[in-house]
């Protein structure tokens, strides 16, 4: 039976999946009748879950009850004879499955600080696939880069900062140098205002990424951040921009990656290509970037195959953090990139 | 000069190293004197990361103070000028770092039940590469294929499992079926006469594996669970063992890969392997593995090169937990494998 409902899900969707991922939506759907948490707890891109939830409904085994997602009788008994339980998430309280302390100092002020900084911030725009995320998941990428002995001493360039992580890191006081690098003027100003008036080692440049670097960025870094856009064309762009950022082996790069807007063969042809251009992956840790929510939600792409249209109570869009460390020196060109980088079939905010 | 630190330390070892590994090695030494301590918080493997304390101490740099690793002056200051800090941990002090909630039931109940259960256990022993994990570090593993989806209503094989991990697995009640694989006769029976008191859908059979699997494993499981020895061979005798045992595309496996006896150089290598095979890494959890101190320790090939001869006082031995997702099925020979899995330049416990 799930065999067939995923045969049907695949006709319906260019997106890679398995069988595994009806399971999925069946455990989300077992777990929460909320679009959003099924969304977020299923773990299945956006774009190919709305496929499997319309096969469940044409077979019989969901029924849409207004703003409810609602498992039939025949829904309980696929999940039953399957022995599938609602999906749980055993995520530790005080860290919120990131593994880091927040807690404790430094941290706790640099939270308070990025807090009070960070108001009045530049909204997040669709044009720029904008969407930052909580200033717990700022600091808690900072802290992360501070523990790896990324952070101290250390020269950083955030490529794509609606986060504002370049300022948080600035504002540990840790980092040698920190260069920020958006396509989105508003952002730049404001980080580079800001750095100004606490007088932190904080630069920030207007670049679209799609163009070559300037050559004095070219190895300069010891570490790079990036929240890219995940089409392939934009990791590549956001990622391979960072890579080509950094000194050599022994430096580190950071990004985070969805399982909303990215299938886990996208996934994996990521990971190849990234251990083909010489590094490897050190860590990676599921959810530990939590998104605001973004004002053009209903403007985005998902919102029309959305099967419920009701805005969400809860965070529901998260990613996870990839660290990956370089073994050798990565043979890449300072190319200019495709035009269109915000677009595919998995894509769901755009 | 750290560049030159790293150049004579790679005369001295045949494990790949970068500059970075230098970098490691003197903030760990910054944040303590107590050679166990520097092993676990530089992540350096220990065969090279004592090559490099002596390339240290011929320098002037360190200098072995009875029990002590003391930074010379000449050190300090070159640790200054790199404006390298102290490695800091930042670990959540309620999960250490695991990101799961190991105090909510019914994980508590299951780490009590465990721990009783686990008591008389066989003893590790060099001949079979073994050191278990802590009764959490159990929980914790069983708890995450939990979260994952891994668990409930699923067939679980353990290949290897000194550390009785389908024994903890078996006691949720979630698995349709646990088998615990092993090649001592002593964890199979303990694990078997555990299973049968408490009731439970456990299997243990006796198996070396470098020899082929019995054809009935083979497409039998869901999950695979492994703690395997670190060489390329040891790696591929119980992970490869492992993607055999997995009945497809969407089937889940997990196992622990160190800093201590693996450079980045052969996580990469592992890398690049798993991912050909038709693996996705989906997650990789630092030091979510942490073990027990064993009775074999002045046996153990790396204490001739322990720099301080002394024993432990606290967990130093910890492992980084991978999970992997099958997209493909993997192309793999159910054939017999090299006699020798134990041994490589980058082993220390055997």
């Amino acid at each position: 039976m799930i065999r067939r409902l995923w045969q049907e899900a695949a006709k319906r969707t260019k997106i890679p999946l398995t069988e595994r991922d009806i399971e999925r939506t069946l455990r989300a759907l077992l777990a929460s009748q909320d679009i959003w948490e099924v969304i977020d707890r299923s773990d299945v891109p956006m774009m190919a879950l709305f496929s499997i939830l319309k096969v469940l409904e044409d077979e019989g085994l969901l029924h849409v009850d207004g703003e409810r997602l609602v498992l039939t009788a025949a829904g309980h008994k696929l999940a039953e004879d399957r022995r599938l339980a609602p999906a749980r998430e055993l995520r530790c309280p005080h860290c919120g499955g990131r593994g880091l302390d927040l807690g404790q100092e430094p941290l706790r002020q640099l939270l308070r600080r990025f807090d009070e900084l960070s108001r009045g911030r530049p909204e997040a725009i669709q044009e720029y696939d904008q969407g930052y995320v909580t200033p717990e998941t700022a600091v808690a990428r900072v802290a992360m880069m501070w523990a790896r002995g990324d952070l101290e001493g250390k020269r950083l360039v955030v490529l794509g900062d609606d986060d504002l992580v370049g300022l948080a890191a600035a504002l540990t006081g840790a980092p040698r140098e920190v260069l920020v690098v958006d396509i989105d003027p508003r952002i730049i100003e404001f980080t580079r205002q800001a750095g100004e008036r606490e007088g932190l080692p904080l630069r920030a440049a207007v670049h679209d990424l799609r163009e070559p670097l300037p050559r004095e960025w070219l190895g300069a870094f010891d570490t790079f951040f990036t929240d890219p856009p995940e089409t392939f064309a934009g990791l590549r762009a956001f990622i391979e921009r960072g890579l080509l950022c950094l000194a050599g082996p022994g430096s580190a790069g950071y990004f985070g990656l969805t399982h909303r807007e990215a299938s886990l063969a996208k996934w994996r042809s990521l990971q190849r290509h990234l251990l083909e251009l010489g590094a490897c992956i050190t860590e990676l840790i599921d959810d530990f970037n939590e998104y605001v929510d973004w004002g053009y939600l209903e403007q985005m792409r998902a919102w029309g195959s959305l099967p419920v249209k009701v805005r969400p109570k809860r965070p529901w869009y998260r990613s996870s953090l990839y660290r990956i460390e370089l073994l050798e020196r990565p043979r890449l060109a300072n190319e200019p990139l495709p035009e269109e980088i915000l677009k595919d079939e998995e894509a769901a905010t755009n």
